[in-house]
């Protein structure tokens, strides 16, 4: 793979000390990072490098990591709205999902990976077609964590319980993608559509293999009556009793949460993702985020699909969960455009238990970054770049997306990808299946 | 002036009947739209036209209208973040403006102009600094509302004064302006900076010239309690009895209103402006909006300054607005991506008194329009294609920005307009100021 010298005006790094590097080098070979520093002190001299990029003006930041989303249900934008979760689950969602074919979600996926890189995403956590996923990712190699879904009080629940025969054949499609970009998790859907026994066995199985489990938690006031109805418990206390609530454990959502919910997320180390776009879109309601925050909780950020928050840009997100919180607390100095940039960063990259090689740009991490244009008339002054890049940055101001030293996205083009096809194939197989809706 | 075709795939016309229309022309000369409709039905043949401009996947809709901002502070974007209003104001914002020269206020404005544009923007109503937006609307002709200031609750109060005798003088400035694009409005600042005789004088000033007014109005619990004591009335109720509130009044921001400050605002027909991400930025609250549109009051969208809100892009609001309703109102019903596109056009057009010119894509209104890229991952599929625009679009969707018919922006553009030189100029400019803060 090409050694590759990325020359910008600063580098956020995102590390421990949340470095600011101005007028910096990044080096990058085999998709490793080999240097983060200043552009004085480069190892190398400039003939090594087979493809050497300067932007005088770029900001580079770690690549973002969409910790929830339903990337192909894109094919359903803008045909579900204004409805509450429960309806727009059982009335649209369902109903349109049976008509799916593999090739429609094929393209799902890939119009959604077109989106995410535009928008700086790198990273993606989804939650639903395993198989349509690999063969996406296969076509345009983001790094991702594929999740096994698991239902069984549904009508064809036992489908679901046979996936615990077919794991090996979920490893071994996750392995096809090369460079280790795929990981594989476990999916619960929700304490409303699982059995206690199917939960009990994902505990099994994530101990046996050590594998992550992604979970929809605390959605909805709806699954927390639910909760309380069935159980006498909390859905946070419910799954805390089960045992699945552990560190590698990434719950979605995380709407409604009492005191003592918190402390178990807490003690337990649970990842909790926020997805504000969805929560307030769908009216489920408003995540206590700046307790989680004050509380040390992992909080990381998703988009959830588009057909719940419409858009699958993680910069929105960012901005969102902290004004949000803002808004709603009354308080107008936490948390702060450096908080949103980790949880959409660094606690990510914990999240899906990939901090040693994500989430930061440092020597012997992965090669996933973005260079933003600080130049642009909407991030400027270049006074507090941070606060530029969470408040202000729009897709108009990424020039790079790199994943895993790969430029995917490039000033509005995918090199290497045919997007005109994508966007077409993608808008007839959607058109369609929306038309018999 | 050119005489223009626009062929796109859809035009949101933002008429009475809210009518889309399908494989459209629009033509345009002096400005002004002579015909929006089918493609098929042009009523001149097109060697009449100069310039023919065909988007295949192209969306139209009306420029965007921002009714509230106070444009050149986005020389202070990024360096007052964190702070409650009053810290804010006092303890970042007045000290710095102490030391803008009328050159760093006019490099401020035309800044915030390649934002505004680059946004979608093309109408907004400014209330800062008149004289120097009067000078880069010459170098830049945006459509605006040019607000005289007045305040008089500050050391130098007798200033503000003098500006009833110099009257004559800011009209001459806006009609400086070619083809009607300011109109002025008096901006007496907010009842705490504004003496009882002050705000009467407006009243009277107002009636005589027919001008529009500009406050702040209740954005904080601070100023209602600031009311409550000095006069015994709610913000809203002290000035109605003052008699400034008729459909002349623009009061931007509305966040804490009682239920008969909300009856006071139908019946006197104020235009609110709704400043979503300023308000929880800076922990304002949260506008009632909801309560706002049933009750039919006329609630346009504001970016308020980017020293408050970071950010003059309307989508942001557009889309903020209608979650953040939804999440705390847990009502995932209502308000919609339609109310939020009515009140970025319409709702804004009728606030500045200017809707039989501007606010629709409808013949014999002025050229104000933008054009989306329909076909972009972002967008796709066209099924609601106001959703998408209203939850999904971001400048990078952007094709044209059309203002009285001129095309400003052009994908990343300004057709002769030097950006680099404003880019670099109002940084310098910027650093400068902050560096001795």
């Amino acid at each position: 793979m090409e050694k590759t010298l990325i020359e910008v005006k600063y580098v956020i790094t995102c590390n421990r000390n949340f470095d600011i590097i101005k007028n910096a080098a990044i080096t990058f070979e085999n998709g490793k990072i080999t240097y983060a520093g200043s552009s004085k002190n480069i190892p190398y001299s400039k003939s090594y490098f087979d493809n050497i990029i300067v932007e005088e003006d770029g900001i580079a930041i770690p690549g973002l990591i969409n910790c929830h989303t339903h990337a192909a249900m894109n094919l359903f934008r803008g045909a579900c709205d204004d409805l509450p979760l429960k309806l727009w689950l059982e009335k649209k969602i369902w109903p349109l999902e049976s008509k799916l074919t593999s090739e429609d979600i094929v393209y799902g996926n890939l119009l959604s990976f077109l989106e995410m890189l535009s928008c700086g995403t790198t990273t993606f956590v989804d939650f639903y077609y395993f198989n349509e996923l690999i063969e996406a990712l296969k076509i345009i190699p983001l790094r991702a964590v594929a999740t096994i879904a698991f239902l069984d009080q549904v009508p064809d629940g036992e489908v679901y319980w046979r996936r615990f025969k077919e794991l090996q054949k979920y490893f071994d499609m996750a392995n096809s993608i090369k460079d280790g970009l795929v990981k594989v998790a476990l999916g619960p859907h929700a304490i409303y559509t699982c059995s206690k026994e199917l939960l009990e066995k994902i505990v099994e199985v994530s101990e046996k293999h050590n594998l992550l489990v992604h979970m929809h938690v605390s959605e909805t006031l709806e699954e927390v009556q639910f909760s309380n109805k069935k159980f006498g418990l909390t859905p946070i206390e419910y799954l805390d009793k089960i045992g699945i609530l552990n560190e590698k454990m990434i719950a979605a959502h995380c709407v409604h949460l009492k005191e003592r919910d918190i402390n178990i997320l807490q003690e337990k180390r649970v990842n909790c993702v926020h997805n504000p776009s969805s929560n307030m879109k769908l009216a489920d309601g408003v995540m206590p985020l700046s307790d989680l925050l004050k509380a040390n909780i992992n909080v990381c950020l998703g988009t959830d699909g588009a057909a719940s928050s419409n858009s699958l840009n993680l910069f929105n997100e960012m901005r969102t969960a902290i004004l949000l919180q803002r808004g709603v607390n009354l308080d107008p100095t936490f948390p702060s455009a450096k908080d949103a940039l980790l949880m959409a960063t660094v606690n990510g990259a914990k999240a899906i238990g990939l901090y040693n090689h994500i989430g930061s740009i440092e020597a012997n991490k992965k090669a996933d970054i973005v260079i933003i244009n600080g130049r642009s008339p909407r991030l400027c002054p270049e006074y507090d770049i941070v606060s530029n890049i969470v408040y202000s940055c729009t897709p108009a101001d990424i020039i790079f997306t790199i994943v895993n030293g790969r430029i995917l996205y490039e000033r509005g083009k995918f090199p290497n990808i045919d997007m005109e096809k994508i966007v077409k194939e993608f808008n007839e197989k959607a058109l369609k299946l929306l038309s018999t809706n």
